[in-house]
């Protein structure tokens, strides 16, 4: 067995434990509620899973993995608490975002006592090899930065209305956004919690495999998916630049550009369904969609080919086999 | 010599060398500069000098709290670019604050970007030994949880419109804001630096100080003093519950209450300086602000008094001197 049956429940309830829950007074009682309300909303746990995969892989077993693939999933909830403030995001996980139900001053402080339960999270444990702890400690440190790098560059963007984003600015950005937390330290955090290096290829084909994470989840925003949990085409209402944008700007006549300028510049209260439909058919008339969908296609493919000869060569290959699996769903997942 | 001519200078330049300085982007760079805004805005470093005080008291060179003192002026950089945001603040340390210079987006993120830097500041230096380590990053979770379980009351009373607000729930409210982070924990911090144990006197006693630092710290805000760095009456253009409110409400007149409760409720734009002049008035009349300094004057001799003993035996009498002697000053500081 290389994984227990339910993963993501393991993972969940090693954070959901790691966070407060009861208070004898009103007040912080709401306090801690807001800090495991996110949490609560249970999330598809993907980069837990595969630190669990990689752990297993690595010649671990996976329960080694299990405190920094929470913690992982812990810096996620903290830090989508704050996206959710920066990008003006109404829903989250299928119910309105924190900061919709608390305001925006208690929602930012709720993310930052978050953000110490990670780190109390990733301290615990004694027991641990100190080379092991820091080592998992140090690829924390290293991807919070660089996600926050991506981050700056993605609202800046939007803050200083710019539109002449191509698509070598925009894979820039999600690199550092998307594909540390997302791919590469969530690889290189399973060599290290089963006691071993991480290969650098993992750097190099987890940017790719991130970036092509990153673009079918700006797909996804623009279709109409049942189960997914953010607001449709909720890109568009907050203005971000996406690769399917910066495709449209570089194919679109100047006439259709400067609507689509003037939309994305209203504020979000101003802007009409019809306006969304109006920039949905020039992204169907010009392929923009279908574009994106294709690279992140050929970025899965260039990813894995880049990853085979290394996951071929790991100790457990039953792990590395799921882990290959379930780096090729990426693209195609629905949610 | 207990302490170095100029200890804050030494504390600053520990801090800003763990930051980042030159991106070869210049929007990153441009990142980078928000980050180290607040830094070179230099404060009075009163939490670092009590820690570098506190480590000389306990027996060890300052040099050993170095260290500790940056990553707690840190984390005042970092919670400030925060509470600025959630206060609604509009000016810090004599210029416009981080928000209203970057927007609240890119101010939200390079605050979370700062207090990566914080705990990267205590995780690096490897060659310390273990349980020293882990008893300053110990202390550094607690704090930090009890400055954001007081920072949540603080925000949830503007929140809800509360004026029921006494004197109790204003002292236990800043006992978790404050008193941890000004007082309690940089005198901990000191003795484990040292490589001793802190006594349990720290606690009650910093406290008291804690809380009286913080009651100065409102009645500075409603006087005109020079050197002071934020905005005159910026507590009441913010609708902040304090003292000085508790009082007058359980003194005014219910005409007198029911103007100033309409006041306090009015967005901040639509706030005159009329009405600041009519709740100073009121407050001089009922004297509050007289009352909040008394409160202040005897919760510093109380703290002081229960202190007395312990820092009397500690290892090196003139650092615990000059420590009482920086506690003392706390409530009659003009900035």
């Amino acid at each position: 067995m290389t994984l227990p049956e339910d993963p993501v429940t393991i993972i969940w309830d090693t954070m959901l434990k790691q966070l407060p829950n009861n208070h004898p007074e009103k007040e912080l009682q709401r306090f801690y509620n807001l800090l495991r309300d996110y949490p609560l909303r249970q999330g598809k746990g993907l980069r837990g899973k595969l630190v669990l995969l990689s752990t297993a892989a690595h010649g671990g077993s996976w329960r080694e993995g299990v405190r920094a693939a929470a913690a992982l999933e812990l810096f996620q909830n903290w830090v989508l608490i704050h996206d959710d403030i920066e990008d003006g995001s109404e829903r989250r996980r299928g119910s309105p975002t924190l900061h919709k139900k608390a305001g925006i001053p208690l929602a930012i402080n709720a993310g930052d006592a978050l953000h110490v339960y990670m780190w109390q999270l990733l301290l615990s444990n004694k027991g641990e090899p100190c080379s092991r702890k820091s080592a998992v400690l140090e690829e924390f440190l290293y991807m919070i930065h660089r996600t926050a790098e991506g981050q700056h560059l993605d609202l800046s963007w939007v803050e200083q209305e710019r539109f002449d984003i191509g698509e070598e600015d925009y894979l820039q950005m999600v690199t550092l956004k998307t594909s540390w937390y997302t791919i590469i330290s969530p690889l290189r955090l399973g060599a290290f919690c089963a006691g071993t290096a991480a290969s650098d290829v993992f750097v190099a084909a987890g940017e790719e495999l991130g970036a092509a994470f990153q673009i079918r989840d700006d797909v996804l925003n623009l279709q109409k998916t049942p189960t997914y949990g953010k607001e449709f085409a909720g890109d568009l209402y907050e203005g971000k630049r996406t690769l399917i944008l910066a495709h449209f700007f570089a194919h679109a006549r100047e006439k259709e550009a400067s609507e689509v300028r003037r939309f994305l510049l209203l504020p979000r209260h101003e802007k009409s369904e019809a306006g969304i439909r109006m920039i949905l058919a020039y992204l169907e008339a010009h392929g923009s969609i279908r574009y994106a969908q294709g690279v992140a296609e050929r970025k899965l493919t260039s990813g894995l080919e880049q990853l085979a000869t290394t996951l071929g060569s790991l100790t457990n290959q039953a792990a590395a086999g799921e882990l290959a699996r379930l780096l090729e769903s990426l693209v195609h997942r629905q949610e």
